[in-house]
């Protein structure tokens, strides 16, 4: 830190993303990635010819991609936003519609960024508990009058609030954002999309990087009212309006056309998924039932740390969380076949150990 | 505007990119984007293998980019800071080191974003006028007791400020930043790179949006001491940390082992502008004495907006400013030979109608 730094920011705890280590070639389940390459489109989409255009600035207002989006979802251009990563999407969020005056509510285990984000901006935030079976008690997110902020599915989690729920809340709090982040909305949640049509306080971000295929391209977008996405756009115009490069405007607009390729990858994602779940009851773990592309799972023949370390030196990386409530869990993502069965012939050699 | 969006936004005027219109192929030379592809080291690396990859996250850390151009410029991989375009690194250097109470100066005349991310993060800002000849006057920036950002050579005027000038603010000012935005350096101006060894309060800010041809690709970064480097990490960590993606990465690197291809293009792209500034005399217009990669010229047979307005109904666009001390200019990018011939065809043409 410099003597430099204005004084809000100095004792800011950053996000950790997890680790994207470079020593040796892991079987890597630790960030929610899919282990599926892009569609054929969006490879030949970036050709060379492309490529020799990138001395030229990308479209500021994106207008094919959000046109595209647009139309799959059933919304007008004007109901989308895009930007570089969902990340940008919730930051600008958190600046556009939270302050100390406007707090900010969310689950005390989510997205770890959402914490971060309140802290940023100096928000004045509440982090709800959920309930003992970790579900989302949305008792706690009605009538609140403070903007909400829910992953749907929730992460670490991977458990869905219902369609049902979700409008208990954005009802209950028509003077103020309801932002639902559908990160992983494809793998067998229920979006809540149609919601957006009916109220005016509904933001639903979404992302490139999980059932797309994309976490390298750097690219989400949100759906909402008309008024709600010029806020996100006003900011945008004033950090940073060439946010999404050319590439990944094209890739994003060839996804969108190769759209039943996705839809197959997310199926194939969640058969493993399920594989998973009993390869991991036949070991002895409990599980929450994920409809993500993601498992939250713990044994009790050994700690959460002691796991995702030992899998580690055995070449399989997990995501392990220290937070009390939930430190002897691993989140898994959900890999291809292959890689799952790795991690389940390691997990037997470790539990032979123990 | 929604209802939602907080006070401090409210009243906040974005920043205006330059025009990217789609309604018809336009000679455009109003975005200051180099008229050169990049080079084929950039293209041939941008491999459909690495496209492919796209569902993996790129590397939070950027350590490769960073290395490369640490060494390129002399300098250790932590002094180094990269990021989606230069315009992001303006906005985590206002946000880190200028508040309402740590005040910032810039010129009034320069690039028109410094103003946008003074008022977005409500800082204490002041804009020292230029001088009659439009050049800055550095004795408004000694000993001030604020941030200081100078673009240097100077936007929309192309006008440089020498290194002596340049150690000048930065040894008054040992208590604040110093940010130099050399966006345009690499056409004739000197780079203070080398005071960042000798002053911890220096930031230089550089990007490959001009001299380096991928103004599509969003890459810039920042050289500095290690723990202004820092800070921008920590915001950059607190918002985006996936702020550059996979082809980028690899775009980024390729240009610096391809270096020699892009000081030959800065070459001849210094060539074409003396060629065309002769051109402009012959026209009877006036300009600066752009050490950049655009010129700053006005005729007193035409207004600067009547003049851009008639440049594009005939198909050539160039950037006008209404600032009235600025407003009988227009701004010219310096494209090919070609491009700059099309020009004074169709300005010869506009002249005599006048």
């Amino acid at each position: 830190m410099s003597k430099f730094l204005i004084d809000k920011y100095r004792s800011l705890e950053a996000y950790t993303p997890g680790e994207q280590p470079k020593d040796m070639q892991y079987v890597k389940l630790n960030t929610n990635e899919s282990p599926f390459p892009p569609s054929c489109g969006v490879i030949e989409k970036i050709s060379s010819a492309e490529i020799s255009k990138l001395n030229l600035y990308p479209d500021p207002e994106c207008r094919e991609l959000k046109n595209k989006i647009a139309q799959l979802y059933g919304f007008e251009s004007d109901n989308v936003f895009v930007s570089n990563g969902s990340d940008e999407i919730l930051s600008f969020s958190f600046m556009a519609f939270c302050s100390e005056e406007k707090g900010a509510i969310f689950p005390n285990i989510s997205y770890g960024f959402y914490k971060v984000y309140g802290d940023l901006y100096a928000v004045d935030y509440k982090r709800a508990p959920l309930k003992e079976d970790f579900t989302i008690d949305v008792n706690d997110y009605l009538n609140v009058n403070r903007t909400v902020v829910i992953a749907n599915p929730n992460a670490p989690t991977g458990l869905s609030l219902s369609v049902n729920d979700i409008e208990k809340i954005v009802s209950s709090n028509r003077d103020s954002v309801v932002l639902i982040d559908e990160a992983y909305v494809d793998f067998g949640g229920q979006t809540c999309l149609p919601l957006v049509k009916k109220y005016d306080n509904l933001l639903v971000v979404r992302t490139y990087s999980k059932s797309r295929s994309m976490a390298g391209a750097r690219l989400g977008f949100a759906i909402g009212s008309k008024d709600l996405i010029s806020d996100l756009d006003r900011i945008k115009y004033s950090t940073n309006p060439y946010n999404i490069n050319r590439l990944t405007l094209l890739a994003g607009c060839a996804a969108i056309d190769d759209n039943d390729y996705y839809i197959n990858r997310c199926s194939q994602i969640v058969e493993i998924r399920e594989y998973s779940k009993k390869r991991l009851s036949q070991l002895g773990f409990e599980y929450l039932d994920s409809d993500s592309n993601f498992i939250f799972a713990r044994s009790d023949k050994i700690g959460g740390e002691d796991y995702y370390k030992k899998l580690k030196e055995n070449g399989v990386l997990v995501r392990h969380f220290s937070d009390e409530k939930i430190n002897d869990f691993v989140r898994i993502t959900v890999g291809t076949k292959e890689q799952m069965d790795t991690l389940f012939c390691v997990t037997e050699k470790i539990l032979k150990e123990v």
